[in-house]
């Protein structure tokens, strides 16, 4: 199963990588009003349901992809059911 | 008008970042059968619409954010309406 996490920087942390980018966006003449910049990454997760696999890519985020300090994640399951009462 | 850009490297293209990211999930004991990292851009973009929010980003990935030789990108507008016929 295809998982896609999304790590952004938090409200208020710097981030010289999106003002980098706003400036030069801006000096190509383009109306930027805020950048910032982030990373994806594909995981080929092996786990049988979708719940699961969140469960999974979250334990990872919290141990390598994420600093939860400064930046915030995302967690992209595709079609994710509803939590059945089992 | 808040657009995100997933900035991706193309499939065949070498990525030392995932293979990195890979091998140290693996180490961590995760069960991961791949990884590939990218980038993502919050962009605050002055348009009226979707449509036309949509068509300027898309040139700020040709001129600046994405490399279209090694890297595929993908634009998210919120809630982008049917084009009109007008």
């Amino acid at each position: 199963m295809k998982v896609t996490v999304l790590v952004r920087p938090k409200q208020g942390i710097l981030d010289p990588q999106g003002e980098a980018v706003l400036g030069s966006l801006r000096k190509l003449g383009f109306a930027v009003g805020g950048a910032r910049v982030g990373r994806l990454v594909d995981l080929e997760v092996d786990e049988p349901t979708a719940t699961e696999a969140r469960a999974q890519v979250e334990r990872m985020c919290q141990e390598l992809l994420a600093n939860p300090l400064i930046e915030s994640f995302e967690i992209e399951v595709p079609s994710e059911p509803e939590a059945t009462g089992t």
